[in-house]
């Protein structure tokens, strides 16, 4: 593997004093690219963008050979452990994520197995190694997955919900169930992991996009214990214990100590967060990352600089008793951001950001 | 005007020493309710429910008829004030609010006038009139309206959105004409709710439905300081100053404080928050009111029961540097949810919560 010729990222992951914010996006290989239109249009669906590692690679590099990012994040989707598991995810474009065969009895739990991460998940792990050579050590590649109760609740539900009525009445009426679930689905992630930095990940990223719909108690039980089980597992393994990892709840900015507490290197934030707030709750113990609100990039490049000015300011000097501050949005870019905001928006953080970084 | 029969509930908001913990649930009269949902039914559509006070007051005795909880909420729509500017509000099963003629430029924000709260939404007076007279002191009736910044969502929008971006794109481009907008809508909830307790309300609240999807600088600028201006001038007002007010931002839970210092009687929880800690973060200043998640009401009664216990127990004993909790949802009851754990509910709070009044 080549040395990294940008490794701002993982240099700041690891706390280190840097020259400037680096910055990437979730979601930056996304619909507001027309090139990843095309790309899109030409897999013919999602899934097989998803499973083709030449297409997921080639997604993946765009935005970065557009905006010139500090990171390139794998394209995949945060459900292919469950359609590994054999529930059948189908995606269309509109209607969010549907599995066939859904989680609906304690017999469909105990039918459950960990996912072998190469032989049924290869497609993933070759996307990563594509990815890893094409990329040639521009910028680090973040590997990622769902959190295991954001799968759980794809898995249960069938669908994306509201109101997660599925779940949550199985975790209120069957704890133990439920935990039997989310067990299986943490060892499976663990694997996935293990598996994404031996193929070549260099960072690692736990989405979950659904914990937030939690009460603090069942947030803290049915998801952040299980992120840091995953956590503990990947910094016990001596090929991954080097590999940064960000846990990311969306709606969880009530909960950022506990989350720290997990031993992970790094938090996203979401954009309701006030970051020299979580600043100051979290010490020196993790790096913040985010958190602009998404649809300024609906605006204009005015607003988008003013907007990414102020989350800098924010955040402020990077001082020894805080571990840093990595630019993101506070959630995934929208499919109507506009490209060029993007543009404006890697300009103001790599241009402006070494002010704060004395 | 009778004297109240069970007034547990304002002296629970006056922060007066009380024997047990008051119970009332948002969206208590609603679809989960058969005798609703034939009403509703013989007006034909929901708009035509809230516009006739016998209907209004008919599905507003309803839960209190069948429950007996310890106050009555005026049965209403959050968005009677834009329908009273000229938007034209439809409410249609299953689709959500739309209006016919939402806010799309500044000509429209300047076309703007307060509606007279007698002349325009006189029918809200009336319902009020009407359901005091029906309550005849049984328990008291709670008032309210949606917030500045949760109508504008709905006026700017044009109806209900995921990501809300013609409302942030207006507050993120044209930030003075945001305010213009937020100032005439405050000027009406403000004319608004004191016609409320003219025509009868005991208490009021103000539903923030969107503000929690704000970053926390955006919240206080464009959400809470129009909620505070509601607060002082209430409060300002001889009719109305002593009618306690509760605000209630969904997903605020990192905002408690700032809530609290607007001078208003209670804060609404969401049950995303730990209600203990919310006792501590907000000391003696404001009741609490919440917070079970309204997903349980989907169950069967030992979980009803055993999550009522659960949020009673984290508030736990009332003492006299906090100034106490009004139990309820965490958010409105749901369409599935059962009747008969709504009754389950409200007899373990009724019976239990005495313990935690020493």
């Amino acid at each position: 593997m080549t040395d990294l010729k940008n490794d701002l990222y993982l240099r700041t992951l690891r706390g280190e004093k840097v020259e400037r914010t680096p910055i990437w996006v979730m979601r930056q290989a996304g619909r507001y690219l027309p090139e990843y239109r095309a790309t899109r249009k030409q897999a013919g669906d999602f899934l097989t963008l998803c499973k083709t590692p030449e297409l997921a690679c080639e997604v993946t590099m765009q935005p970065i050979d557009r905006f010139g990012l500090d990171a390139a994040i794998l394209f995949s989707d945060i459900l292919t452990i469950p359609d590994a598991m054999g529930l059948e995810l189908v995606l269309e474009e509109g209607v969010g994520p549907v599995f066939n065969k859904p989680i609906r009895s304690q017999a469909d739990i105990d039918a459950l197995g960990v996912p072998d991460a190469e032989d049924d998940l290869g497609y993933v792990m070759n996307a990563v190694r594509v990815i890893r050579q094409e990329l040639n050590g521009r910028v680090p590649l973040i590997g990622f997955t769902g959190s295991p109760w954001t799968l759980a609740s794809y898995m249960v539900e069938g669908s994306g919900s509201k109101d997660f009525r599925r779940i949550k009445g199985f975790m209120f009426e069957s704890p133990k169930s439920a935990h039997q679930l989310l067990q299986i689905i943490t060892d499976s992630v663990i694997e996935y992991l293990k598996a994404q930095v031996k193929a070549g990940a260099q960072s690692l990223m736990v989405f979950d996009t659904w914990g937030g719909m939690l009460s603090t108690e069942n947030y803290q039980r049915f998801s952040l214990d299980y992120m840091a089980q995953i956590v503990s597992a990947l910094k016990a393994d001596a090929q991954c214990q080097d590999t940064p990892i960000v846990l990311f709840t969306k709606g969880g900015g009530q909960w950022l100590e506990m989350m720290a507490d997990t031993g992970c290197d790094g938090l996203g934030l979401d954009w309701t967060v006030d970051i020299a707030q979580a600043k100051h709750r979290v010490g020196d113990r993790v790096v913040l990352q985010g958190n602009m609100d998404p649809v300024v990039m609906n605006t204009h490049a005015p607003q988008v600089s003013e907007q990414a000015m102020a989350v800098l300011n924010a955040y402020g000097t990077h001082e020894d008793q805080h571990k840093g501050h990595i630019f993101n949005l506070g959630h995934g870019i929208q499919p109507f951001a506009k490209p060029e905001n993007m543009q404006a928006l890697v300009q103001t953080v790599q241009t402006e950001s070494g002010q704060f970084h004395p």
